[in-house]
């Protein structure tokens, strides 16, 4: 059967990346892989030309794919749209919401040729691989009552994090599973001495332990977390956590690596249909220079293969790609480096598609 | 005037630099400063002797104090009380509520003596000095509705995320004032592309930015504030948040530092009455070892001799007084290194108190 791949290149640094992955991709049918890929508008770009962040037509090629590509959306072009559901942001948030990609997992993991691209210290990251499971389609991103409003002579704005426990137990399991295959430590997320809606999240965790004997399961309040991340990495191998903190700290963890631009990310519903997208934004300053580092996207298909499509020989090949351009010496300049020669996005598509 | 001071020690290390505390402060009477103090309970330790983390004796005398030296609140030995508003840490936020103490002011400066202690290289964080002015009494840590209840025959968690502009703008101009005070650069964080309460805080903050034209105004997501504080800390000046974003981003910039043990915190009514604690929690694991640090709280006394009760000249004392310790080469275990005398907290609280 042919699987659908839609590719979604979005803003910014986006359609240089997403240009990447499709040459990619190409190579892959080469290969042998029988997919069929399409492109479709989303974001910003899409904003500009149907005056709609996830166009129906979008939505519908999203649904009957079996595998999203994103490259990224938002900028400051956008910054002053005041209706929310028409910012660039609304174009990802709705895919994610409209296809249950309630599964978010990204991976922070240093790649010992960048292992000095890092701000911590190389004893406190080398070897550091860390999977941060995140709640991707409820928490306060979609908690409802929302908005700004008169009270009292003032305008106030609110949000609600809420989350039931089929959610909480959902991501759970999903996090439990991912911390049998890795290291078995799993660390839970929460805001328990303050948010109630954490005390339930904990509750379920605890509930959910004894399903996995072999997994040690721990708790952690964010503020800790933030610091530990900081402090000593190493300690964690699967953390899970909600929305808003996941949000935050992923992006923290992503940072330590110092290599934002290598890590991919997958966001996975209840049947195996994934989106796929680097896990850095859509860096607007440096968008058209063809400076980008293509490999976080081009690491995207790799997941993509893995976990929607079960490809996971061609999977292994674009990582062995990826690994032997780096131990080239070959760099974008997000992770330039003494001695080492920095290239541009296309030369490094074309790089690791001589590798592939 | 005799001003009032309360200590409340707390829990877990709480007592032991608290007592170190009040021999400090019982210096700084020799040394002719007219105060008074007193000492109440709070926290777990109240829990215990009251069945209540902030009995009515306590609050009444934190309302008559003009200020107050809290050490620490919390530990696993109350984490099973199942009802949030007897918890330890519900005397702490019972106390910030009910004083209004809504300025929370946590400087992340980097001890020139204890650059190694950082988790980060040194040319990163050589120099360090941020101020995070966070909103303590608002947002979703006392917003309501909030709970734990039924709905369509599962539990489901809530909490509420709210800010009304006048709490937005209360906390905005004690932000810039710092700024004005400082580097005149403001960073104002916020996801204000996904939740509305904080476009409402941009917003605000926008509005008041003509009012100190002197202070360079910027807006960052949290998420990429998480990032850039492991990235590229010394790009801050004064950090301004909400409380929940303030909790997670405060800890993430005092552990960059390395050494949470050195940094005070103050809490801030609009008459200027304020509450002084360490960054650092109640640590149980060292606690009754007598190895806890006990400078943050010394140094805490000193901020609130400033911001309180206005006496800058001996608030210079004390923290020249640590200085000079570090110098000596003193250091309690969590900043130990190499040539360096490890001490204990009465040890590091006696060469202080020669010092000063
Ligand atoms: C662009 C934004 C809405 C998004 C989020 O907050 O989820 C991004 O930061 C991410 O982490 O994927
Ligand atoms: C103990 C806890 C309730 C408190 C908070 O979350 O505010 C603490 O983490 C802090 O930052 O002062």
């Amino acid at each position: 059967m042919t699987h659908k791949v839609l590719l979604l290149p979005g803003d910014g640094i986006g359609p240089e990346i997403a240009a990447q992955a499709a040459r990619l991709l190409k190579a892959c049918q080469d290969a042998g892989l029988d997919i069929d890929v399409e492109e479709a508008l989303v974001g910003g770009a899409a904003y500009d030309a149907h005056g709609d962040p996830l166009p129906e037509e979008t939505l519908d090629k999203a649904k009957a794919a079996s595998a999203i590509l994103l490259g990224a959306v938002g900028g400051p072009k956008w910054d002053k749209i005041e209706d929310l559901s028409k910012r660039p942001e609304k174009g990802l948030l709705g895919l994610r919401k409209n296809l249950g990609l309630f599964g978010n997992l990204r991976p922070a993991m240093l790649y010992p040729q960048l292992a000095s691209a890092s701000s911590l210290k190389p004893e406190l990251v080398a070897g550091l691989d860390i999977m941060i499971v995140r709640e991707l389609t409820g928490g306060i991103y979609f908690g409802q009552p929302r908005g700004i409003e008169e009270r009292n002579g003032e305008r106030v704005g609110f949000n609600t994090y809420v989350y039931s426990e089929s959610e909480i137990e959902r991501i759970g399991r999903v996090a439990f599973e991912m911390a049998q295959k890795r290291g078995k430590k799993l660390c839970s997320v929460d805001k328990a001495n303050v948010l109630e809606v954490t005390i339930l999240w904990r509750e379920v965790m605890e509930r959910l332990a004894p399903e996995y004997p072999d997994v040690e399961l721990s708790h952690m309040y964010v503020d800790n977390a933030a610091m530990q991340l900081v402090r000593a990495p190493k300690q964690f191998d699967v953390v899970v956590t909600g929305n808003m903190f996941g949000d935050i700290l992923s992006d923290a963890a992503a940072m330590l690596t110092g290599s934002i631009g290598m890590l991919p990310s997958a966001s996975l519903n209840e049947s195996g249909q994934g989106m796929y997208e680097p896990c850095h934004g859509s860096a607007p300053d440096i968008a058209g220079k063809n400076i980008a580092n293509p490999l976080a996207m081009m690491l995207s298909v790799a997941m993509m293969l893995r976990y929607s499509l079960g490809e996971n020989a061609m999977a292994e090949r674009i990582e062995a790609a990826v690994g032997s351009v780096l131990d080239d010496g070959l760099r974008t300049a997000d992770i330039a480096s003494e001695g080492m020669q920095t290239i541009g996005t296309d030369a490094m598509g074309d790089a690791v598609l001589v590798a592939f």
